[in-house]
């Protein structure tokens, strides 16, 4: 008998010690996890390819991911044109499957980290690319501008990089801000879109508030969501006018949630100050007029404000940025100052959550 | 000896009829095929499916497409938002693989016949949808029109359809003029686009010269091009402004052809008369600038005009056609008259060609 | 008392015969009037200046317009940028003050003859103008392209003009189709526009159905309507994508109406076959969405359909017109077939009366 | 002897005497001049009126400006639609004529002081205008939203306007940054244009950097230049996408220069931090672009930056800031941070000297 109880607590403990082993490891397993893509793991595409890993809600993820180059560009001598071959713009790192993700849902995306990964990061423009420049679309008789290449040396200590001008002995140190310029799931209809297109699904919104500290808000279309990201950029001013940003691959950390059966139809991202809602397309007053509707919407649905009394308050207070005008859909984001959101003490979203974790 | 003779005389005979049945059974077999699609076998976006048939140069290909709405409604009390399940719009038939056609080169399709499949064609507003209503891109606070359908009534020896107004008694009747509103090939870039839009790769072009005895010529973007077609066209006026035409179910047959080393950026058009480029963009303008500089440059690489001697040839003699204005991209087409063209009577194009193939 | 009835009847007698006078010299003096434009006359805004002439309905106008050129090209050697002064594009005759024109009223415009003055007609590239070149507003960072000039001899037995490329030899003959570049009153708002834009109140429409034969509908906006005209066309094709078209000086006879009390948002035109509506603004879409919004409103008000019946007829057989693609404003016509027109036998429109005048 | 000595100093004494008094006088006249526009002296076209005050470089100038609705808004209940007479929109004060100002000067205009005339300021929304609004020219078959009116309390002290929804008790101070909608000189091309409408000559900018401390450049199109001011903004989201900021009445004083022979193509605004241009026209990208080829321009011409150079450096400092989606023509600004110009320290601008002027 007593070797019975004996036994039996032994069981006990053998039970409890094996359920804190696999808590550990769980702990361990779960809530840190990394990707590093091999080369020829990066996507050009966002739509539905083969998982690289397959994440859950509050795990913190690292990885990383190259530049806008493809990572081919290795001097201020490497045209752009010669060193990437045929579609290979803009590589993606990922897909990264979320679970419990389901077409109908809000994937919610946290970034933790970014930093550069080398020492410099470039600016080019690209032929029949960029906001001055005749394009493929802005279809018109005149020769492209000539391809050139800015290299700028990254200051870690300051927190700048440095701008030196090809003709002429002018240079300046400029704050590095880094963004993914890239931040995507799988689109809707079953489409797979090129990395250097941003939409619905997000994609390349180039859009500088898609940065550490940020939520991004976005629709998920396909079991899983599927993310994607890339494109680092270090500094970027308004509009992406030349057709690249200063580009760099990057050191990334995020984490993500998943709003169960609540869809956005754009991508909306928030930050301590505002919440901000993302349209890309063409012309550019149909990314404004998208993204200043979603914005409305947001206020009429969650704050409890009436659809006029919504359009006057954010035609006053609202901040339109606008991201790129160079892509192949423009992206502008409409800003809404939480300060005047009714309501907004008791707000109680993925941002607020996913920010209190310790990285 | 003698018998040895005759033996091998009659094996000669033997290779002979042998070769002479193949070619006959070859000929049988190669220069007419058809494919019709069972359910679920239609493809809601232009990409890299599977092939359902592999098809060679001047093969008579005979094929059947489904209208726009699926096939799900049958009756005029059928609401299309109700009755078509998600991402089934535009259904389209293919894709053919053309054996041969490599990336670089150029697919011709010429169209013999297009006939409807049932007795009557459908028109309706989709609610944020149209040329004259808000939409997903042009998102402003107002709710949509009201979603209403049209039946037009065939009536095959007149070669009309019948408008019927929905409120009132007016009707009236109108010529058929059927022409395909899909025809693409797989995209550049890996892309899979949703089948309502159109762009470089053609798609939902919504132009009414993509009509027998007219030939298509579209870039090959994938090994064996993948020709897409659907969305047949029983009538439209240009811009197509209510967001459909009179849609149909239709009968096809078609032949194609490959045009070696030559690329085109956009669908080019070729009817007896006119020369035309396609180009798919937002906003209008930039479609109508990319059809307009790809005609220019058309008749200085294949018809020796300068290039300022082009565009101002075209600026007086040329066509624009505005093909639509309510899908996710706009349709514009550059029609230059063949009568205008330096050496046009030495023109040798698979238009010439395919179009005196017997069907 | 004989006397007296004489009397009487010598009263009457040279009553009737000074009626009779009177109605012979009336019918002299406003049937047909005369003006030829001085140099200095010309007017290089649509605005309220002094009108030349005062004018009635159905009096028979005869008048002359310069070309665009100002009159100062005068050889093939001549460069428009330099020979033209500031501010002379587009020079216009009149303005015509009409008699009991009011605000709130809509003027008719039928055009009655149109013949070239001279004997060539001019075509060119100014730099910073066109659809396919950089512009003061498509403003890229590209040189513009290089300034041309094309001489068009016209054949007036073939009623043609000919073109010569600049570089190597090739010549072809183009139908000439006159029409006048320009027509337009007083703009609304007290506003005056230069010559080269065309808006509500017409202007530089460069519509190739504001020709011989065809009733060209504006709204009144000043008392007197302030009509005006110039830019002749002999050829021109489809958007005037190099900027200008064939351009010449014209002789050009013309008879107006007023239509009391009902006004046109904008301009409208009316042939034989075609009801138009006319838009010009900017994007592209939007000069589309103003001329197709209008047809549909036409339709409902003029002709008794349902709104969505006439937008979904409108869509089926409406025929688009890009007129120009070049002008400060871009201009797209509507044009709906009078065979589908519900109640169009009992049309009676100023179109209808002042075709038949005789002249 | 002694009486000469007197009587030449007498002269002498006379003469300086007379010279004080008139420099006492001409600087009390030239130094500070007040214009009050009286009823019906107000102007509803940006054009070549008859100048009601005639100033000179560096006096300054006091005036007042009415509200966008004409001062005829007097109540919350009042509609604009029903109590502004036509044409009576956006009333400016002005013109002034600047002596010496002629074509191909510039004038900068200094804002001293823009303080609210009254207690309360309004926004509201007209009908068939605002960015997510159809309107005239995105002309869709919608009827247009609610006709509302927004009545803003002014908080003097803690220099904010209150907000109060129509429906709900939801209300917020917003603080008060008031700047000029309307600042605008006679228009090239002998134009006059309505008052609501910004292009080249500036006009209705609706662009909250022309606001006290900033100075203005804009092109002298005829002579006197003939400035023009109105349309009071208290409080203006970017793109002032219900069509009206918090409209106010104002108190205005400004100071002017004149820079001889040297042009601006579009208006140009000077902060002590920015150096920014101004594009107006549609499509909105074409305003984009139009701001930022002049800014790359301006830093090529002024501060010796090459082309390229000059675009790239743009591209990763600009700010682009969206004024407004809602007038004739829209409005963006290019804004490059006065700390990364080279040579910025040698930066001898009106600006710098306007400032300095005591008021």
């Amino acid at each position: 008998m007593k070797s019975v109880k004996v036994r039996f607590f032994d069981l006990f403990f053998i039970f409890f010690f094996i359920c804190f082993v696999f808590r550990l490891a769980g702990s361990a397993q779960v809530k840190k996890v990394t990707y590093i893509p091999k080369p020829g793991e990066y996507k050009y595409t966002f739509g539905q390819h083969k998982p690289v890993l397959r994440i859950k809600p509050e795990w913190v993820v690292e990885t990383t991911t190259e530049d806008c180059y493809d990572g081919r560009v290795k001097s201020p001598q490497d045209i752009p044109t010669k060193v990437i071959p045929p579609d290979h713009d803009n590589p993606q790192t990922g897909p990264f499957y979320v679970e419990g993700a389901e077409p109908g849902d809000t994937l919610a995306v946290h970034l933790l980290k970014l930093e550069p990964a080398r020492d410099h990061g470039i600016s080019s423009y690209f032929p029949y690319f960029g906001a001055l420049s005749v394009t493929a679309y802005t279809a018109l008789l005149h020769p492209p501008l000539p391809e050139k290449v800015w290299w700028y040396e990254i200051n870690r200590e300051n927190k700048t990089v440095r701008f030196k001008a090809l003709s002429g002995n002018f240079t300046c140190e400029i704050p590095m801000r880094p963004f993914l310029g890239c931040l995507g799931v799988a689109p809707a209809h079953n489409e797979s879109r090129w990395t250097v297109v941003p939409e619905a699904f997000g994609g390349n919104l180039d859009f500088p508030e898609v940065r550490p500290g940020n939520t991004i808000y976005l629709p998920v279309n396909v079991k899983g969501a599927l993310l994607f990201m890339g494109d680092g950029h270090l500094v970027q001013g308004d509009g992406e006018i030349i057709g690249t940003a200063v580009e760099a691959a990057m050191k990334v950390a995020f984490v993500v949630d998943i709003i169960k059966n609540q869809n956005v139809s754009w991508p909306r991202v928030e930050s301590d100050d505002y919440i901000m809602s993302v349209g890309s397309y063409r012309p550019l007053e149909d990314a404004f007029r998208i993204a200043h509707k979603d914005m409305v919407e947001w206020l009429v649905a969650d704050f409890g404000l009436e659809i006029m009394d919504a359009y006057q308050l954010l035609s006053q207070v609202g901040v339109a940025k606008i991201a790129q005008v160079v892509d192949p859909n423009y992206t502008v984001a409409a800003m809404f100052p939480k300060k005047y959101l009714p309501n907004a003490a008791k707000l109680s979203t993925p941002h607020n959550k996913l920010k209190e974790i310790k990285f």
